[in-house]
């Protein structure tokens, strides 16, 4: 499902660091006499990963299309256990029976001013075996509702909320019309939560030549973009209100448990939605009437777009087959041998809208790697002190359903005595390191990264990273005149959502990871998102799949393996402050928009839009400060810790160590969706993917509540105390 | 000429100033006993414009094409003095000889992988008399050289100094082959200037639909935008560089000057170059090899674009008939009464590529009825107190020739009494007011613009063009955290060149204004920039053109009869405050987009590229500091003044008033470019349209010369402590 989560870039007004840790380094949280034998271990591990075992898996994976809740899916799981168990871990598959449809009946019909079917499915491609119609459904959505639509069309845009406002703004309703909208900027489900909002009987996304298509590179076969016929499939679940299974919200779906109908289930839409290709929207979009688009809303199909309505009605029809089907988790198990009980999870999820060779098979092919290098490094000799749980996570393509039902039956024992999660969804679409997260866990991806050579381009793909973060801070970044001097900090950009870290980190309070290598990509969840696409455009030799392994793997190690679990707390705030400094431009940006006139006038209009908040953040600076310096403090106290090498020491300071995360967790969660606990990350309620860092605040911003303000700004200065007392804690555990 | 001359945005970070003038407050600069004789005749002047006499004048100017240097072009301005004669005004024809080039031959030629020609003129439209070839040129460049050129392609992009840039980096050369680049963001002359140092043998240029064809909206005849077969000519002498006849560069090209030859002259191009349309230009771009091309070059073809070489290899030939041809100017005069010496002028060129409805010719309609109310007022009574003088040019689009060789002829007296030049190119293009220019004209502009009724919108046009700019600032300006209430004040946006502005103010010193409404308009310079494109889509009813001619008329009636010339010079130094932390902002990103790690390095490359300059811009905002305090306390003398009514002082305080803006100019100019004399504005020397406030720092901080800033600010403080001292004397005068 994974989609440009890596987007945000973090930045900071704070002095630039070096680069913090060379390869040669001594890895964090490791006591000296501990690091020889982590080398050694290290280095079978990896000498492990190669491209050619690579491709092989996923040439294997990616055999059959593997929607969830099919037979094929059942297939991969038992072929991803299988091979577990011969690498020699301890293997399993736990099932769920969770709500999910398939496509029965799919049918879209231009009916006005002339009858013609629309294709649902894509053209086949000469020299590519899988890019034919075999085992692939249709274009569909996941969780599109059943129903049938016919009327006028009118184009929104990115059909996000203020799209729809311009859109009332041009004097134009959606009411009883099929909205034609295209595909990115927000999570799709929100597309068609907001159409359905405003009235609309339909919905049909495309995806526009100007956001994956010609104008962004060309199109496969030749090259890695959208072609002409290819469908963006996916889930149309409300991502941002509450993932996973939406017949049993907030609680696992273990057998017998109570079950919303799907009138019931309020993560879905109502209306019927259907995704297609560019040139099937050319069809109906060249001959839309009504006024010429605002200028941002022109895509990249060559005339003037039009918002309709009028020139083109269409007839849609949507049966789909849905109700409870098995899913199936599959784990792998390296037992830890003194804290067995602490988990280090690798989660991967394996079922695709397709073929799946990007997404996410690329991610289950490095992930076996990984797990290939890790048995070779237990078997020669190495121990983790915690234990490694490999996770093969299924439906995720729905709305995260196999982790979320995992995480929700396990969260008792996740929240005790998780130590971190780390995610690879699409492991390899080019050769870009990215990685976003928990703060906590920076340094140790900077470590890590370090270390992993870059195949292609010489030195480390860490290296890489950063350089290229530096030069997005230096161009784009805002300039506060009074800050000349201001310098690149290099943080992990926040997680929002799409991928299998939100239960762990949204829900549970465990510190996550996700990362991945990007590129030119531009078939997602098309039918040419194949393993022909990966071995000609993506990564040819299969290298950056090793790569990815490598990384994922050491990550496992250390976190496994440290003495001292390696997390550190001293830059968090410094992340955190260039969050709210981002939200407070952003809350400064809406005061200004506001008409200075409107505060002028004397007669106040009851129905008119509240002014923007003016927002006050001096108390949220003011307490990451005392954050800050605990932080700090923490940081040398394990130093100290380290350098001191005290045994003795170690397993109540891991412990304080893993309580900081949690503090952020509020019982009550966040207002209008109380399963995301988290105060300081959560997806943004309108954008499903991108992350709303102090999501209180933002949607105060956003909707213009002072109260909410007031209230958010309570909570996270409770939270923030809290947090700073438990490392405090820590610190005085270390010492 | 005109192209988007008022697009930057003038922000600033003091408080919001409630509109300075209602309709009916004393206009500026006017003794109470004067103000009643005043009013009456802006009544009747207010009464005459009208769109129906517009549209016959634009009617019977586009008749045919009418390029400066021919016997068209001649009958037009014969037409234009006739019809000032009739209305009563002294008429006058000023005629130059001046270098100008026509086409005799040109051709363009696919010839690999395919022969096929290419087009150089547009194809008719039905029902659009004026879209045929009769009386047309085919496409060229004014001051385009001939040769002819055979090659491979290479895309440029826009053809800009960083595009070429890129180039490099991609491994790419342009020597010995043929640059092809879209037209936008810079002048056109610059891009040849560019492509011809990079080794290029031939130039084309076309009109990306990205830029103002169909991805701007519906394209001509059925909305505004440019069609497939659409060709920009225009003028590609090296505009930043010196404006005017490129034989008599600095002096008038009277009878007898001294002439350089083509070879000689150091403005214009010495390989040939030849515009095209998209159609046409695809036919090359679709078969061009090479990598793709870099995100931002990608346009709105429908393909993904390539750089080239390889693929597509084309050859040109272009034969001109060059040479010194006549050009005339021509004047109407209203002899001031009290002051005649003193000129307050405006400007309107006459000679278009084409048939010229928009460009300029929609500015010579609004002319005319200008002077048809002007004459009107002066018939029922209204003298003014000094003289009004309406300039029509021609050679404007060859660069700005008929009014640089008259205003380089008649230097010594304009620089002694011309009190300001308002310039109008295209006076309509759509609905949208908008000025820019001197600062001591701000708010007789913002009064001006809103005592004139907005003929659609209701309100003034003042009152939309301040709320679209207040939008403009809340959605784009910079924010600094430090000023979180920093507030929006109207500036005038600063002129950079690309109308007859450009000698008045750089040249000599004179207080610019250049105003015009503008809205969708995707025709500019090619054959359909003619009657019915005006009559369907830029101003049916004409009536923004009466709206522009009673903004011309109002400032001249102003300007030429207040008792105390109506400048203010007490926001002058919040407009370049501004201007300057845009230029800081800048500076700052360029130090942060070098790797901080270079300074590091030990060994010094000599080749490199030498490191961002850290500029110190203290000492410039401390003398604006004075500065403004001079013009505050200026403003409140000339306040009492008026308030004291006391007629004896207005003469030496008017002298004093326009000895301000003169102190600006240095006798040296700008390095590399002496033409341009005004320290405080240029157009950018790789811009050409777009301004560069305080040019020598601009360009310092451009090329990272230390140097030349330091030099640059020490003329800066020197003009700026001399222009403060002419502040206090005119202070003193009206004491």
């Amino acid at each position: 499902m994974k989609r440009a989560l890596l987007v945000p870039v973090c930045i900071s007004v704070f002095a630039w660091l070096p680069l913090f840790a060379q390869a040669d380094d001594a890895p964090l949280g490791f006591f000296s006499a501990s690091v020889g034998a982590q080398r050694d271990a290290e280095e079978v591990f990896l000498a492990t990963p190669a491209g050619a075992k690579a491709r092989r898996w996923l040439f294997q994976l990616t055999e059959e299309p593997h929607v969830a809740g099919t037979p094929q899916e059942k297939k991969v799981a038992e072929y991803v256990r299988d091979k577990l168990t011969e690498l020699g871990l301890e293997a399993e598959m736990v099932g769920y029976e969770v709500f999910l449809n398939h496509p029965k009946h799919v049918s879209l019909q231009l009916v006005e001013p002339v009858e013609e079917p629309l294709a649902l499915m894509e053209d086949a491609v000469e020299f590519d075996k899988d890019s034919t119609a075999h085992g692939m459904f249709p274009g569909f959505h996941g969780y599109g509702a059943s129903g049938k639509a016919r009327g006028q069309v009118v184009y929104v845009n990115y059909a996000t909320p203020d799209d729809f406002e311009k859109l009332d703004k041009l004097g134009i309703s959606a009411e009883g019309r099929i909205v034609l909208a295209r595909y990115g900027k927000v999570f799709r489900g929100l597309k068609v939560r907001e159409a359905q909002n405003a009235g609309a009987i339909g919905v049909i996304l495309f995806s526009d030549p100007a956001d994956d298509g010609y104008m962004k590179g060309d199109v496969y076969p030749d090259g890695p973009m959208r072609p002409p016929s290819a469908i963006q499939r996916g889930s149309v679940q409300y991502l941002s209100l509450q993932p996973g299974d939406p017949s049993t919200p907030g609680y696992p779906s273990r057998d017998g448990a109570p079950r919303l109908g799907r009138a019931e289930m309020k993560t879905v839409p109502s209306i019927p939605s259907l995704p297609i290709a560019y040139r099937e929207a050319e069809k109906i979009l060249r001959r839309l009437g009504g006024p010429r688009v605002p200028d941002a809303w022109q895509g990249g199909l060559p005339f003037a777009y039009h918002v309709g309505p009028g020139g083109a009605a269409v007839a849609m029809e949507v049966e789909m087959d849905e109700g409870l089907k098995p899913i199936w988790n599959v784990f792998g198990r390296i037992r830890g041998s003194e804290e067995p009980e602490r988990l280090v999870i690798l989660g991967n999820h394996r079922d695709a809208w397709n073929h799946g060779a990007v997404d996410p098979n690329s991610g289950t092919a490095a992930w076996l790697e990984t797990a290939r290098g890790l048995a070779k490094a237990v078997k020669a000799g190495w121990t983790p002190k915690r234990t490694v749980l490999l996770a093969s996570w299924d439906a995720e393509e729905y709305g995260l359903v196999g982790s979320v039902e995992w995480g929700e039956d396990r969260a008792e024992d996740l929240g005790a005595h998780a130590v971190a999660y780390v995610n690879l969804d699409s492991a390899v679409t080019g050769d870009e390191f990215g990685a976003g997260g928990s703060p906590s866990l920076r340094d140790l991806v900077r470590q890590v990264a370090a270390a992993v050579p870059d195949p292609v381009h010489g030195g480390s793909v860490g290296e890489a990273w950063e350089k290229r973060l530096r030069g997005e801070w230096a161009s784009e970044a805002p300039i506060d005149l009074s800050e000349p001097d201001a310098a690149f900090e290099l943080h992990l950009p926040p997680l929002g959502s799409g991928s299998d870290y939100t239960v762990f980190l949204d829900h549970l309070g465990i510190p996550c990871v996700n990362f991945g290598f990007s590129g030119s990509y531009g078939v997602y969840h098309s039918m040419y998102d194949n393993f022909r696409w990966m071995d000609e455009h993506g990564d040819p030799k299969f290298i950056y799949h090793a790569a990815a392994a490598r990384f994922y793997g050491l990550m496992a190690m250390r976190l496994s393996s440290a003495d001292v679990v390696p997390m550190r707390f001293g830059s968090y705030a410094a992340a955190l402050r260039d969050n709210l400094r981002d939200l407070e431009r952003l809350s400064i940006r809406k005061v200004r928009g506001a008409d200075p006139e409107a505060a002028d006038e004397d007669v106040a209009d009851p129905d008119a839009e509240p002014a923007p908040l003016k927002a006050d953040f001096a108390p949220l600076y003011q307490a990451l400060k005392s954050f800050e310096a605990a932080g700090l403090d923490l940081d040398q106290a394990v130093d100290d810790l380290i350098d001191r090498g005290e045994g003795g020491k170690a397993a109540a300071t891991n412990a304080a160590l893993l309580a900081v995360e949690r503090a952020f967790l509020s019982a009550d969660g966040l207002p209008g969706r109380p399963w995301f606990r988290h105060l300081l990350y959560a997806p943004g309620t309108t954008t499903g993917y991108a992350p709303w860092p102090f999501p209180e605040l933002a949607e105060a911003v956003e909707n213009k509540d002072a109260e909410l303000f007031e209230r958010g700004m309570g909570r996270l200065l409770a939270v923030l105390e809290a947090a700073t007392g438990k490392l405090e804690e820590a610190a005085a555990a270390a010492r």
